[in-house]
């Protein structure tokens, strides 16, 4: 049964990493005006403000730019922003030597970093909707986010280069540690020194706070951080941050 | 005679205020297709990579996207992205109470902040060419660089409110303390607390190394930093950043 389970959720999944982040899928939610809508002055000015950490805590896009953030995500500029990180994070690492003693670290965010969540914020109108955990619980549990491509890629190579690589989640542990590794494995991470949920201990933290807590634990253990890459500033301010930060885009929602 | 010089100054720098940061002006360069330049997909992708300080150390923006700065900057998004912002800032300080010592600062850095090079950097194909000390000392010491209007009604509103205004700017000191003065007064900018320039003692160092120490010294004095707000990074990492820091764009040039 579980086999057959597993089996299912495989193919699933690899259905919807075959539809990709792709130019085209759910198009017909837009019918045109690509150009227009992702134009709106007010809403490339919202988008550029929250991404550059100008705008804190909000809780919903602003119902002016629905259609605007919703095109941005599926129609390919967001594609072309993380890869464009991504490859400057590649131009980095190739400079870097690192050492022999294996406690050369670096860190990745889990949602909105290696795994996306699309096709569940499709149903909440790309953020348009407030956050609604027990929605959020039931997809997430199903295990199928699909891999964020570029940065599986750059996953792969951080982990050849011989960096211990940390993903590390705000997902409370116990509610979502094992349909996690089940997800990532099914999605082609493998190799990672170590997957860090939220425990009991940090229940209620804000992202800021838990993560630099994990990372400082980290770093007295001996690794040196290189690299942080996440898709919230809360993974990315804080103590620890590691020697260079990556802030990848996500208009969709804020993690305080 | 001087009384001549500084009358001269002050009608050239309401000329160049008058025609403003606006929409149709310098439009003789693009000759149209502003849709088509502002949604290069790269360009986009740069221009975002560089705002959430993912690109570190440029010196000079992608050829392929000088049109789509140049674009960026004359045609409105970047007015209508400042002004967001101004907006947000506007927000945070109706929620704030100050208390009666006088000693509730902020911090506002200078050149392309409270004071636009547009113009110059209109010669410099918006960034397109590298860094030129001497041609910019040449402008600079013209002190006629435009106001940026939202900043400058935040800066009032900021004087108004009851907060010392510390202007912190990488300028020289010694080259450009007098005309600096004189520049932002004949902008509006009056009642600022201090306008700090660079020292000889701080002469080389790094924007955040140089800024993080001018700020430790005012914290040592007393003062509580509500709000910084600059156009680079550095002016914003570092120490004793403020309770809130505020990132305007600036896609012409980067300080590290």
């Amino acid at each position: 049964m579980e086999t057959l389970m597993f089996f299912l959720l495989f193919v699933m999944s690899n259905m919807v990493l075959s539809t990709k982040l792709s130019n085209d899928h759910l198009s017909r939610h837009s019918g045109g005006g690509q150009l227009v809508e992702l134009s709106s002055s007010y809403c490339l000015s919202w988008r550029l403000a929250t991404e550059t950490n100008n705008l804190h805590g909000w809780r919903t896009v602003p119902i002016q730019c629905l259609r605007h953030v919703e095109a941005y995500m599926i129609r390919g500029q967001y594609d072309s922003d993380v890869k464009l990180i991504v490859d400057e994070i590649r131009n980095y690492i190739d400079q870097l030597v690192l050492s022999d003693d294996g406690m050369d670290a670096w860190i990745l965010d889990v949602d909105e970093t290696c795994l996306s969540n699309l096709y569940y914020y499709e149903g909440k109108r790309f953020g348009g909707d407030p956050y609604d955990p027990h929605a959020f619980k039931e997809w997430a549990l199903i295990g199928i986010c699909p891999a964020i491509p570029s940065i599986l890629g750059l996953f792969r190579k951080l982990v050849e280069t011989g960096f211990k690589v940390f993903l590390i989640s705000g997902r409370d542990e116990t509610a979502f540690g094992q349909v996690t590794v089940q997800n990532l494995h099914l999605q082609g991470f493998f190799g990672f020194q170590r997957l860090i949920l939220r425990s009991e201990a940090y229940k209620g933290q804000s992202g800021v706070v838990y993560k630099s807590e994990i990372r400082r634990k980290l770093m007295e253990e001996g690794y040196r951080i290189w690299g942080n890459v996440g898709d919230q500033w809360s993974d990315l301010h804080g103590e620890f941050v590691g020697n260079r930060t990556f802030k990848l885009p996500n208009p969709m929602y804020y993690v305080p």
